[in-house]
């Protein structure tokens, strides 16, 4: 997407033709810093200090990682370093352990002189499959927005969504932002309300920035507020991220997105989650039961960093000082409050049979198990 | 009650006999001040900026402003320049206009040189009765806290509470955490659930600064979490203030009541909203379509203050440079989604019928007008 009128992608091989630039996310909102990866270490430490991250990001930062560690190392051994580094980064991403196994098993039969350039293509081509995948998720929830903007003609859609499941989370376009820059794209009227997604606040710092620096229009909005705004008629429909979708339609999502579903059910709201089919976990079937969810740092809760006045970055406690935290990183939102689920092939009913149909050779190769 | 083992109050006499002592709640937590307000100016400034704020305490503190105001001037103008200007610090307060025009009503008929006297005596009665009152919700609300620990022998009580409706927004007591600090003088084992309650920050702010200084075992999550919280069973109960209660039940309370009370319907939580009668408004029966809600500065969402690791206070912006922002206030909260309204008489359902049954006089006035 456009960076204040300049296309920009999240991750991209540099001039150089072998080191690797990418957005350092950590800088955000108030910093817009790209970064040159020289080095596996330096991959490494991107994915696990968060300057990179989104599930389908980390993935295609691991796989430049590997190809970075076959400049330096191309052996055998080489090879297992970088996997096994680079997995520890973000131990509970899923898309993490796909692309470095799909890596592994692509470079180990290789000789040490076919690795690197093995290891650039498929990561090149894992960087194209993602633009594809959300382009195509783009398509689909574009039908949702043409909808919503015939029913009031001449009125912008009013969009909520949550968290940053954004062009920034992806390598271009974003899951739950693609139908909406595509909309944009085609002139419809748009006004994006952005939940703030405390604790880290993706929503205010990452989303609102690619929105508003892509020229989006959109509100930023306090996480209690998405409720009042729907029981106003304010919200046209919701479209979130996912981070984890049971093969049920039950979604895992940052934290908060249940409770924005159970406001869209209890006003008539169409309530919709955009994914690529990689963050379907076939296995599962009940996320609430099945799903464990990640409890983070308090120090997310208690501290929070901004720009100050003059510009220069700080850190402040905003929870009285000494009262304990609890900081559950993920809910589930189950299947039943989901309206549909935004896929690469098209819209699914949240359900086993929705889903199975849109993918039924994944359905299938599931049950076979 | 108490801080750090002696007891407080937020608002009272001072010494000198007429100008009035606060604690500034906008310096909490990081700062415990006391501020003494030695005119009408002050006293609304006081209200305007928030630094009492809570229903109840805002009525009070306007009788005690309208006190002031007889200080300086006792005239009829003098009178009705001092009611206007309170009435005008904060639209929603229902208690605040209750009290001006308490106020009001006791002074007119009075000649000027009895005002002073009188307007000190009515405000002094006004906190007296609000503690009486907080603490009459406290032993009602009691019985549900007894109640949720006899179902779980040996194990704690796990109440949720948003915003701040602790002793801080009223004289003493609290009322959401009146029946919490009388079942902690009982000896019954608690574990408070602590909303942040963005974009101001009461819970995290105040109310765990509170239940810390007194002693009540708590933990602060993020306003995103509570949902989680009761799909997984750790809530037993939820206990809310309110702002404004309609004759039929519907609750005004802080933006995101609404969102909590949705996730203790959808698992089968109890919803009780902790209330003083006053803060009921006879004349209103459909909270959503007659309760106009407060927008608020954008800055309080952008900026954010807070301690740094210094010790110094910092502000820091916290939403991506130049996004726009809606800050609605409050929410309403369906009387559908209220389990029951803890008021200084009893447990009533929230119901016309409910509120009637404890307060017949009450209703039966306003039927008549």
């Amino acid at each position: 997407m456009k960076v204040d009128g300049r296309p920009y992608r999240t991750i991209w091989l540099a001039e150089d033709g072998w080191s690797v630039e990418i957005l350092d996310q950590t800088r955000l909102p108030h910093r817009f810093a790209v970064e040159r990866l020289q080095g596996l270490d330096a991959a490494a430490r991107a994915i696990r200090t968060m300057q990179v991250r989104g599930a389908p990001l980390i993935g295609v930062t691991a796989a430049y990682g590997v190809a970075l560690a076959m400049t330096e190392d191309p052996s055998d051994a080489g090879l297992a370093r970088a996997c096994d580094l680079l997995l520890a980064t973000r131990p509970t991403a899923v898309n993490l352990r796909w692309a470095l196994e799909g890596m592994r098993r692509l470079l180990q039969p290789l000789g040490d002189k076919a690795r690197r350039q093995a290891a650039y293509a498929r990561a090149g081509s894992l960087a194209e499959e993602d633009v594809a995948l959300c382009r195509a998720i783009g398509g689909h929830g574009l039908a949702l927005i043409e909808a919503a903007a015939a029913r009031r003609p001449g009125e912008r859609v009013r969009v909520l969504t949550h968290c940053n499941a954004g062009w920034l989370a992806t390598v271009d376009w974003g899951t739950a932002t693609a139908p909406i820059y595509l909309a944009h794209e085609r002139g419809i009227p748009l006004q994006v309300w952005v939940d703030e997604t405390r604790p880290r606040n993706q929503g205010a710092a990452l989303t609102a920035w690619e929105l508003g620096h892509h020229g989006v229009p959109h509100r930023v909005v306090a996480d209690n507020v998405g409720g009042h705004l729907m029981q106003h008629g304010l919200v046209d429909l919701c479209i979130v991220g996912t981070d984890r979708t049971t093969a049920t339609g039950d979604v895992c999502n940052k934290i908060g997105t249940y409770l924005k579903a159970l406001a869209a059910r209890d006003n008539g709201v169409p309530f919709y989650v955009a994914l690529p089919s990689p963050t379907i976990d076939w296995s599962l079937s009940d996320g609430l039961a099945e799903i464990a969810i990640e409890e983070r740092d308090g120090r997310e809760v208690t501290h929070l960093t901004g720009a100050t006045a003059d510009g220069s970055l700080a850190t402040i406690e905003v929870v009285a000082p000494g009262s304990p935290v609890a900081n559950y990183a993920f809910d589930v939102t189950p299947a039943r409050l989901v309206s549909g689920l935004i896929t690469e092939r098209g819209i699914a009913p949240a359900s086993r049979e929705g889903l199975a149909a849109l993918f039924p050779e994944q359905a299938s190769a599931e049950s076979e198990r």
